[in-house]
């Protein structure tokens, strides 16, 4: 999903000519902040940093773009053939995908020569944004499920190719068992699952002709859709089926899926009649617009549901579709800057996060202080790319599900409730809260 | 933004191979349907079809995709050797762009071989939400500015690439005036416009040495952002740059923008400053997490401001981010067909959508009725493609523009506001209904 240095907005194209007219070099350094947790959320995670290095080390203007770029008159010829050269050599630093992170923090750094970093403050946060959203919205839907799989079905309501793809990479991330967009688990190697839609039963000129038809031709199982036209009718012709099949030694039934109605009531019929004729293995997967909320009804009401497939809510974030983030100037050429428009104000200087946890290794508060200050606490930005290369190791996502995983369990219960919880307390170091002074004294 | 045929879901191919085991060439009839309005909306936009008339004319699969589908074991080697050739052969029909509709209709129809209708659910569905819920809350931010201008910031909170650029042009599509995001601009000729950010103030040693930079390296002209800081010490020196700048005969101050705090104070404090320093033609751009609504109350209070930078809001359709919409089966071999799920029925048959108009060009109802049945009212869906290749005229945004205007003036006052309306009302016709009857008595 090659997007291009063109995926950005005008006026980082208008600043960086005018730096570039300026003779402006200087080391910039941005943070990339979320001000505050959604509503929703008792914390957030870290997600898509993979991307963002792959977007610093690919990013190059071609031909066709340098050309375009001169044709609208906007910009200077000098300024043009500079871009021809143009590569992104400075440094990332970030959150380790999987970490989890609460309001006021940042997840990303980046340092470079001041063009460079302005260039790519559209797509950074456009690349961030819903990797975080989605994958900080599916945890709770895994920690809802208690054990039980969570599979993404989010590809026709994600927002777009891109949203379908990382969204997908997300959900695997925070935890779901696989996802049905082919194209995420061709690229980043996730399990996939799949059942049948409607129409196919609907294809048939009856239902049984359908399930036969769909057992037949999935020799190594199939999930059946039971919901097209009356649920209690659409059993009965499973289980007959089921045990013809396994009668004859042709083919297998895996699993049920409905896709309507009352989830608990028709999960536990479907249930009764399985059991009853002996197909305790046929398993029951349940989907339609399901989110956290709901997951955690169904659990909570012992429906003997074995698979929850969420698309939507998910996918699109639904309840929270956007982070109050921002990508903030925070020191040029060696000097601290901050901005301090009204309820958006920065923080100035080259920053870590501390973490300090308990001896047990639960987290009891973040700190936000200076790189060089000594602030109690374990750093959490890790090096990603230095000198405009990659520095940090490849992570599979294996791993990075475990990252998770273990950071999960660092979280009181609380804040791994689905409820509003006590915020997570993350202070500001007092070396940070002396600069913002010193800042501020310069730039009345 | 080339996505290629397996963006699609893994059950999409599980039932191609199943129809293509079992032999089922048969041509399926499938809508996409709205199910109903989203809460806020009175009316949707359509739009993206031509990004799905582009996906359907190009499908393909390459050998590495057929290749990877080998090495999952999922497929038969028949099949896969099938898919080589594999070309959309059938029929679209919809709603041209621009276009209003109301809840049940269908926006879309594909008739075709029903491995081929199949295979592309996925991805139609991923194409179309995602324009029509940005055009349609986008119309809304539109008439709010009552002809002021409104200009699309969404591209760093959109969800991924292909949904900035995509609601970008369904943003010019409403009627906005322009886009930040310059791809969307080389590729859909959208007109570009942005300003400055923060950075650019907070790089400099002080806010005049910014502002006497940006005008400097801006020759055309430049907007300053005026927040950073101060906002009513950065218009006094906004005014002296202006007025130091036209006695030179250097550059010039095209406009100011406000990115926070109380917008409508700030721009009318602005308006006072400029206007007293015989600046009256510098513009005032206001931005910071505007809606239709707080457009409206902007407008209301009289503020003036000239152009609303609109972004995340809009880009993510955040108060309805997604559509309760579906593609469904409603013919297959010429045989109606339906699905009965509890709360997501589907209409059968070959339909078109009919619109009556009262003398005045006023939309009085519509009514969804068969193709073949005589119903009052004009049709909607028009042809788009024909045995795989495209039959309609090539439509300029442009025209898509005015074909949308047309249709807003058409439109109730009530419909129009940006409150909630009594729906529009939408009839089954008699012969629809009739056939349901038919088609249940076929399924029990």
């Amino acid at each position: 999903m090659e997007t291009g240095a063109l995926l950005t907005d005008l006026y980082e194209l208008h600043m960086m000519q005018s730096y570039h007219a300026l003779g402006m070099q200087g080391t910039a350094v941005f943070d990339m902040a979320v001000r505050k947790l959604p509503e929703g959320r008792n914390f957030l995670v870290a997600a898509g940093i993979e991307q963002v290095i792959d977007y610093l080390t690919g990013l190059r203007f071609t031909d066709e773009d340098l050309g375009w770029l001169d044709n609208t008159g906007k910009f200077s010829s000098a300024f043009v053939r500079w871009l021809a050269d143009f590569r992104f050599t400075g440094c990332l630093d970030a959150l380790p995908e999987g970490t989890v992170f609460f309001g006021d923090e940042h997840v990303l750094r980046v340092t470079a020569p001041i063009a460079e970093a302005q260039l790519v403050e559209s797509r950074i946060i456009n690349l961030m944004q819903l990797p975080i959203l989605v994958a900080s919205k599916a945890v709770r839907c895994v920690l809802a499920a208690q054990g039980r799989e969570v599979i993404d079905f989010g590809l026709r309501r994600a927002h777009g190719a891109e949203a379908a793809v990382l969204g997908a990479r997300a959900c695997f991330l925070a935890g779901y068992s696989a996802t049905a967009t082919v194209q995420a688990g061709q690229r980043f190697d996730i399990p996939l699952a799949g059942t049948l839609a409607h129409a196919f039963i609907q294809a048939h000129d009856s239902e049984e002709q359908a399930f036969a038809a769909a057992a037949r031709t999935c020799p190594g199982g199939c999930a059946l859709l039971v919901d097209t036209y009356d649920v209690p009718r659409a059993l009965d012709r499973v289980a007959r089926l089921a045990l013809h099949l396994r009668e004859k030694g042709e083919g297998r039934i895996d699993a049920v899926r409905i896709d309507s109605g009352d989830l608990a009531a028709q999960s536990r019929l479907a249930r009764g009649v399985l059991d009853q004729a002996g197909l305790g293995d046929v398993r029951i997967i349940v989907s339609g617009d399901l989110d956290e909320h709901r997951i955690a009804t169904l659990v909570g009401e012992g429906a003997p549901i074995d698979a929850f497939g969420v698309g939507t809510q998910v996918i699109t974030s639904a309840d929270a579709p956007c982070l109050d983030c921002a990508y903030k100037l925070a020191e040029y050429e060696g000097r601290p800057r901050r901005k301090r428009s009204a309820g958006r104000q920065s923080w100035p200087g080259r920053k870590q996060l501390y973490r300090c946890r308990d001896d047990d290794g639960a987290i009891v508060h973040d700190t936000i202080g200076l790189e060089c200050e000594a602030v109690q606490g374990c750093p959490l930005l890790e090096p990603m790319m230095r000198d405009g290369k990659r520095v940090c190791p490849d992570a599979t996502l294996a791993h990075l599900r475990q990252t998770l995983r273990t950071q999960l369990a660092s979280l009181s219960p609380e804040l791994l409730g689905l409820g509003p919880a006590r915020a997570l307390p993350v202070h500001i170091s007092t070396g940070l809260r002396a600069l913002v002074e010193e800042v501020d004294r310069h730039f009345p």
